[in-house]
């Protein structure tokens, strides 16, 4: 199944029908775990909750018209029940309030939402990191404000790479476990249409779903929910910042990175000999909305009293749209971290184009104990003129500068210049990186 | 139809699909009116057109996985143009690039969603309009920072609503007529596949589709078209505005003006007494999405060169929800302003339970030229107080006060006092809102 | 201090240099400590990084152009420490890059705003929490999108907000553990330029500062810093949830609650009689600023390479006004809650002018196993009109209708309109959410 | 002075100061004007509004306590305006209420923002258009989804470029034209605290500032005001598309463009050798904050009643910073306009190292008459393979291949081949934006 059908899938009308017939029927079994209603009662609702009874369309239609679709369902799920028995009709919804069917239904589909996202997160994980050590001693150019800077390790962007995967992946499972909990609080948030029953209902509805009783309904406090919405927002914004590195990387000037051939992707209808970094396209496409969409759900946090007016309401397709492109961007990933193709020669080629001019900030700063930074630096920008102006490595202009060589000897020149020093500490950053995914 | 379904009518994948094709059909007119291809071989892939030959849900799902649904559309059309002229399959598409096709597209969407989005702006004003007159001398409290301030025209309030309506036609109109013009560029935005063929069928393109040919392609030169989605989202918080208005007038305990009844609409699924205020609640809604949606597409901007990669993608969705979100609210509205229910009498009673203590600024502002600002405020200040502490009317304590008196003799008090004196310039800013209509 | 001025004291320029400069002048310790350069050296420098050497204004207009303050600022530093110790001038800045210094900086500017907010949402949690046991058994209207609904316990409402103001506090605290650590990578983020020592350079001025040391620099992965900002949004989402109750409470209509008075504070310009809510008011205007900003830098995040290009730049003013906001919502909230006047009875006369209807679904709850859902809310229906029309209390003509009377006896009536028993579970929730303050 | 110390100017706190005090003094000769005080009084508080009598910073922290700089900015006028005249004090701020204060000062510091921003975009398109002739046939790689498409004109880019500075000023001219008017209502915005010469006052209030008088206040309806806003949002996001056009055309791999060399701006404080695209940079940030700035004043439209409370108040430092980003962007994008390197040897050195694979599509489109669009673009891929692994030109691949030649002689093949036919009507486009341009 393709990403898009996928979070389709998950996040769909139909999907969201299911999960709210689903706690209607849960509600049917804990009231009668209470002793609200009887057994049979109960089992006649459930026999009533069954999806495939319900038109889709005909309630995503009338929900839209009054306000909430938990309107029209419950109507619907009364006659049916009713043809199954009068009795047990006359229970169904009992205690409940329309946003504790539909918040409680958000839940149920952002939990199983989530669960492939950590799935997609997982493998993008892994996979970069599984390539992490053919590449630690691979050179590339390290870029900063899109120019050419010292060399970098690539296996450390890499392991970079895999560890912001790891961070977004527990966010948001750290972010899951104190959101999803249930909704249900009646009319108004205190419980009181039930009587006595009221909580112990609560608590076997919980149960029933598999979900935790919150310390009180959360019908105006949405805090929790929207800290979980952030953590897919900065999951895609994480996912986006690889997107855009490999994308830059696989400009044709530059030609170090390639995303995975596969079929029917990443074609041009005008351009036969292209191959579009597609999956990147998609994934900068996400990041590209998210960010609005979670703020659509911070400014609806002021929520009026015991139910929003226009607040809540306007939660439900940011959610869906957000956790959508969450799904779409995680699935995307894992398949080009799965099928990238790394070039370390073009890699080593465009090092090498430099003339070394690079290695400037290590010249300077070997040279900084003689001279202060600011001649240092002015000496070696003279030193980086000619070896542009002469097209010469910058470590053969260097080594018949005088200055220069009153400072550093053959030995120190080679050691400012030799591009496995230049890669640093990455060997001890990597490290740090993938040890801690094992935590 | 509802607001809902009708809003998804207009830019629904299926009418994208059909508005593709009908690019695509008026792209073989043009060919052959610019002789690069035959009559036959136009017509033959005008038939190849018909928009219920293509499976909606099958193209969407590829066209998410190559990038774009124009690569399997193009490739289903020229089977279909195959199997009717073989000769004309050939020229299918030509000198198109998928942007040209999918941006025309959404251009042909939104001039229809935009039609409809006038007809009911044009609704919501003459309507609110035609009920000024009636209320040009009812007075109701004016409210700032939501506290009592001095009495208002309601005829005034209804009149700005009526040309906030009027002024957010006109704004999306001549949005419209700039942005709304054809996208023909090829690959690159040069025209050049075609030779000199180009401009001339670029130029009968536009007419097949009444659309104007814009200076030259706007491949990434988005602004004209995120100027039109900004019309847009001020559109949805300028009947925000009013719906907040509205909103705020039907609580209980202001009750000033209700709702429109509407069967099978604003019921409490647990409350049978409650008159919800859903099409407030709707537009409330629409109005905490849109300024995210505007967010996005302004986001998207900085579009990579002569194709961007992310940025224009991203945008489609966008505009959708945003343009969907703007056809529910005016539709939402123009069903509240013909049905809503006006209480002039609770308005007035609303205003006599605050004792006259909200002509306040009136009483000082006529002490002023006596006491000076500072100390007009003080001793109004101090005679409110008597007047609450009391329960009676500003007025009467007023009156009793020498210093007032020593100021104002009965007939400034009563002028003071004189709530239709209150409203001020109120019907001539009536005339100059509903004047300024009539242009 | 007042509020806006105190939130202008932690992220001013003027803070921001002292801070940068903390960040120089341990790196010269942290450099002596790996003797890298002599003790003497490093007090040299720090001598030259006393913050009143330098000019604030010129500063930022220089580093404006520069692309970023540190640049003119390292030039000033290597003056000042020139004229204490030529040779220790040498050696400034030594290993780090523009970004660390900045990223370290905010780090620090960060840490001390939040130590300020946490201690602000302390304050408002436990002045909340102070006055639920008093409001225990207060009834309120609750009121469901607008709408007059069923009576809540007004403690419940003060414990809900007191719940909220921890959850934010504790959810800041978090993000700010993983999230503010030290940067120091340089130029490309590999520590490469300190050859060996740079791993224990990093340690020492990790200590120095009293930061953890993150795995790797994050030069371009800012998910933890955004997380932070989220949490920082999220906290403003819910004090203005807190500020839009309080605000619509203070109606003049409604009139349950008021703002606390403060000399110079709430006073109108026009209108002498107002007490307006400006503290809520303030609240407001933060919560409706504050997503956009959290979006801004969710934008940012995919970031160039190893340094951004605009992304990374954009950061600043968009996390300086978010920590402003939030540290002036808090403290507004603070000062909200130490003198919020309650007005119980006034609540209870609101209640009370329902002639409650507002039990109409404890009614048809009770009529529900007799009837069913959908008739016994008929039947509430009819007699809440009945109810409207004779303007009498529900329980009354509820009493004379013989359908109800065969469900209900007097005492099961006396029951469904008992106020305290409509309050349901409120005395579990509230301390449901009073107990999980404390651990 | 500085872009950056630019905007602060005309935005800062103190030019606020100084357009409310312009207000007042105007109010105060409107007055006389229309009779409501004399002359001589209307001098008196005139001399009373010089701003040097006011201490900007103390203003600035009562106003933010009290909930408007306003209500002190008065008391401290009245208090100088009774040192001069005791009879003039008593009327200062007659008829006014904060807010008109507040949103005509804010008109009079987007006029004269709009007016310096409208100068930069004036040489920013003219600087542009008149460097489009010397580059009308300078081929240039077209870049789509960041991959090599066929040659444009470097020419045709500067124009986009040109007219879109056009368009961008076109609008925001436009929008100043209907948004930049008086505000003058008083406490509720129907002027009746004047009395009969309400009016009066109002039009000579706005001819003493030299702004159109609205149709009415405006208090709570802001669209035109946001609008205003919008247009500098998509004036950022359009300079942001130059922006990110540039830079990524002076990355080194690509090197086509530079910025120009200016002393104290884009050095690095750790390289030496880099010359980094500042001025993109500041441009790509601004276009980073802007588009949630927008959606902020968006969000804020939904005003309550007479008067927003925290919609309104949230409005300012959004449009501040929106107008400082809009004017920083322009002034940094006009200088990038004057300076900037062109290099057309490299940009035809790049052109040349893709071996011509980038005329793949005018290939497959030259062969599609005889093999439809398929099996064309079939056969040229496999030619562009060849050309790749054989690094050969594609044209000598496909001239030696029998298929190709069997439909294209030597002439139709130098044509599909030749880089000046490629770039289409570049020409005829060129004409067509730039003589829009004078119209």
């Amino acid at each position: 199944m393709s990403a898009a059908s996928e979070s389709t899938g998950y996040l769909s009308f139909e999907s969201r029908l299911k999960a709210m017939l689903m706690v209607e029927e849960a509600l049917a079994r804990a009231l009668a775990q209470s002793g609200v209603i009887s057994e049979e009662q109960a089992t006649a609702v459930a026999e009533a909750c069954q999806a495939d009874s319900y038109d889709a369309d005909v309630l995503e239609r009338k929900g839209a018209k009054a306000g909430t679709p938990v309107i029209p369902l419950v109507r619907a799920l009364i006659a049916n029940a009713h043809s199954i028995s009068e009795s047990a009709s006359r229970f169904v919804h009992l205690g409940a309030t329309s946003q504790d069917i539909l918040d409680t239904a958000t839940v149920l589909q952002l939990k199983n939402a989530i669960s492939r996202i950590s799935d997609c997160l997982v493998c993008i994980e892994s996979t970069f990191a599984s390539r992490v050590k053919d590449n630690a001693n691979t050179p590339v150019l390290g870029r900063t404000l899109l120019q050419a800077g010292p060399p970098i390790s690539f296996g450390l962007k890499l392991a970079g790479w895999a560890a912001a995967a790891r961070r977004a992946r527990i966010r948001i499972e750290q972010a899951a476990r104190t959101s999803l909990c249930l909704q249900f609080g009646g009319a108004v948030g205190n419980l009181s249409s039930l009587g006595s029953a009221g909580m112990d209902v609560a608590q076997n509805l919980a149960n029933e779903l598999d979900l935790p009783l919150p310390q009180a309904p959360w019908h105006t406090h949405r805090d929790a929910l929207v800290n979980l919405a952030s953590s897919a927002g900065i999951l895609v914004g994480s996912l986006g910042k690889i997107a855009r590195d490999i994308s830059l990387h696989t400009q044709g000037e530059i030609a170090e990175l390639r995303e995975p051939s596969v079929s029917g992707k990443g074609g041009s209808s005008a351009m036969p000999h292209k191959r579009n970094p597609v999956g990147c396209m998609r994934i900068l496409a996400a990041a590209n909305r998210s960010p609005a969409l979670v703020s659509s759900l911070l400014s609806a946090m002021p929520q009026e009293h015991e139910r929003g007016l226009g607040g809540w309401q306007s939660e439900w397709p940011s959610l869906r749209d957000l956790f959508s492109l969450a799904l779409e961007a995680s699935s995307e990933m894992a398949e080009i971290a799965q099928g990238l193709e790394i070039d370390s020669e073009r890699m080593r080629a465009n090092l090498d184009t430099t003339n070394e001019v690079v290695f400037s900030e290590r010249l300077s700063t070997a040279l900084l104990p003689r001279f202060g930074r600011i001649e240092a630096q002015e000496r070696v920008a003279e030193l980086v003129r000619q070896s542009i102006e002469q097209n010469r490595k910058l470590s053969l202009v260097a080594a018949e500068d005088p200055e220069v060589r009153s400072v550093l000897d053959s030995e120190a020149l080679d050691s400012v210049f030799n591009v496995f020093e230049a890669l640093g500490f990455s060997s001890v950053f990597i490290d740090r990186l993938l040890d801690a995914a094992e935590t």
